[in-house]
């Protein structure tokens, strides 16, 4: 499980930062969080490409975190895609996006399934689920939580030489959860697996002040992103504006229990990344401010 | 008057070539020509400022063409913009345009023009007028002409010291067209004024294959950006799509007796811009292939 970052300003793009798109690899699928206008060019800047997406979560419908979908869908089609694309959004995705993709000339050659999604909701895929928050921004706004499903625990090799299994099809079997007959004795799987994993979990949290929904919904997650557009110094103008401060995002990540923070949203007067990612950390010390192509593995943390 | 390229590209964008977007400096405005999505960053990028824009000329509503629009309305728009902007296009302009800017959450601060243009069409400003005729591609689309007027002619210096008109104000107001008064002696602007020289023009194609009415349009111009998406060889494929080989783009530039053809709409597929450039040239020898960023004074050409 992968996280790239394609866009990380906020409001509007600058040299540096691109309007906000988050994207997560997971196996042979990549799942897009916000799709900021030029998220397909940044898609190519990157180690992914856009014929992967399998869907998209929307947090809201300001301008920064959507416009980008209907160029992204149209180069789908100019490169033929067939298999169906799934948009999710808060109340009013499926009447916001229809429209948007009715104008102009252009007709996709593949399923659209657009879906509103409620504040609490729990969507169930193969192996992950997304839940849902209302978080507190202008306009309605959601945050969201992807979480793998729990995973078989680790095979131990020697172990399993020790038993005196051969290497082989039988180490499948057991890796897939049968028990085995090795000459009369039978093995069981939790012979030589140790214990389920936890799946991984990562949070987005959209545009957001400090929202004590998210603290429940980043509840022990490995990975957060949270909304840090201004220093801790312009923290009224912020929460004025609907965001947070660095120091806010980095207080929710503590209060959730977070393993990892990083900073996006960032607003397009700071071109220093430091000055924000050392005010933070004084109260979150694990916390990075991303950039633009930044790739990072999301691995358990304990 | 200066003509500054912001997206080459076609269709979709590559790492190199941005969707459709080419602008005019004047004086002190900013005339844009399509405005593919990602056109507000490449502005970042260019030595102009999206801020100075005044009007915006579509060429046709496929998505490459205009879905940079409503992140740059609302750009503007954070960035306090207060004067009007106009935007001009195809049939269907005002309709397409003004849902666009519905979408989502956003109300501009400032007041937006949506006017249909009609084939054949002559739009008068100050200094400069823009036509437009409908040029040949899938659906309705204009091509566009900017002239600027007739300006006076060059002021003759040496000329007028050896009339005995001392340097200063006299100078100006003969170059505003005043006669004067010299010792009793009168003094007319044709004594000391070259001839009115005509005014520069600049002509843009849109997406379109070889078109009659534009050879008309663009009638002895100093520039033509034409559509040249395929090399010679795929000149079928690149009429079945509506749009033009290098070289057909290069027969139109001589037949209407420009003096400079820039191609642009570049497929993807071309990593080499020389190859295009040379088919050109064999048809007409003052080609080159436009690339993001290039920028280029507008001469008067003889």
């Amino acid at each position: 499980m992968k996280l790239i970052f394609l866009g990380t300003g906020g409001s509007w793009p600058s040299k540096t930062r691109n309007v906000p798109s988050i994207a997560i690899k997971y196996e042979s699928e990549v799942i897009l969080f916000d799709c900021g206008e030029g998220t397909q060019r940044q898609f190519m800047h990157s180690t992914l490409s856009f014929m992967q997406i399998s869907r998209i979560f929307i947090s809201h419908f300001h301008g920064d975190h959507f416009l980008g979908l209907p160029g992204l869908i149209q180069s789908m089609y100019l490169n033929e895609r067939s298999d169906p694309l799934e948009i999710y959004g808060p109340k009013g995705a499926e009447h916001i996006i229809s429209n948007l993709l009715k104008l102009g000339y252009f007709t996709p050659s593949y399923d659209i399934i657009i879906q509103d999604v409620e504040d609490g909701q729990t969507l169930k895929f193969d192996k992950y689920s997304v839940s849902a928050c209302s978080v507190n921004h202008n306009v309605p706004t959601l945050a969201y939580a992807l979480e793998e499903f729990e995973r078989p625990g680790l095979f131990n090799k020697p172990r399993a030489l020790e038993l005196g299994i051969p290497e082989g099809p039988l180490f499948g079997r057991l890796q897939k959860g049968e028990s085995i007959d090795l000459d009369g004795k039978e093995i069981t799987p939790d012979m030589v697996m140790g214990p389920p994993r936890r799946g991984r979990k990562f949070v987005y949290s959209g545009d957001t002040r400090p929202s004590k929904s998210l603290i429940k919904l980043a509840s022990d997650c490995d990975v957060l992103v949270h909304d840090s557009t201004f220093d801790a110094e312009l923290e009224q103008k912020a929460n004025d504006y609907g965001h947070s401060s660095t120091k806010q995002a980095a207080e929710i990540a503590a209060k959730a229990g977070a393993k990892q923070l990083f900073l996006v949203h960032i607003s397009p007067r700071y071109e220093d990344p430091e000055l924000l990612e050392s005010q933070a950390q004084t109260v979150f010390p694990n916390t990075k401010t991303a950039s633009d192509l930044m790739e990072v593995e999301i691995k358990l943390m304990k």
